[in-house]
């Protein structure tokens, strides 16, 4: 059985948003994001894939399209195909998202 | 921007297993399942669909094929397409368990 704790999913970097891999396969990747504060995913966009952020910890200003709204742990955000999205870490502590996206950039599934 | 709270995410029937849905889209849905002791859902496959169970609480034994292990909190399980699957709330506490699937049995995307 192929399992992820999310306890074990915490890891940063100075440089820039740490992306931890989860589970990918051709249909959608489960990634955990890890900001330092100041920390950014700049808005953009994906023309057919939806996302999904869930806040494990921390607080993050979210934006998807002309809203921008800053959300802590146990909310989900839609950023649906085509939307411009993006998340800063704007609190004084680290952040982690859980982060799905189906289908991820670029696959194909037969 | 669309939202949902998990905390807010949460009724049980005494009758069987309740999803809670957060969002859909054609290419994923994101549901909560909230088991109250002994409530199951049943060992099923999707032939095209991919899915990962995140328990939010309670302890839940899952099935993934050949595979029965009991998880809690944290843990993040995936059943890939083609697998047999299901999940059994083996505790005494009311179980709640964040669950993705893509794309949404039946989906078609253009």
């Amino acid at each position: 059985m192929e399992i992820r704790r999310l306890d074990e999913q915490r890891a940063f970097s100075e440089e820039k948003l740490r992306k931890l891999p989860l589970f990918e396969t051709g249909r959608f990747f489960l990634d955990v994001y890890c900001l330092l504060p100041g920390q950014v995913q700049k808005p953009h966009a994906h023309e057919s894939s939806d996302k999904v952020y869930l806040v494990i910890e921390g607080s993050c200003r979210f934006v998807v399209d002309e809203a921008v709204e800053t959300h802590g742990p146990g909310t989900a955000i839609l950023a649906p195909a085509g939307s411009v999205h993006g998340v800063e870490n704007i609190g004084d502590a680290p952040a982690r998202l859980l982060v799905w996206m189906s289908p991820p950039p670029g696959a194909s599934v037969g």
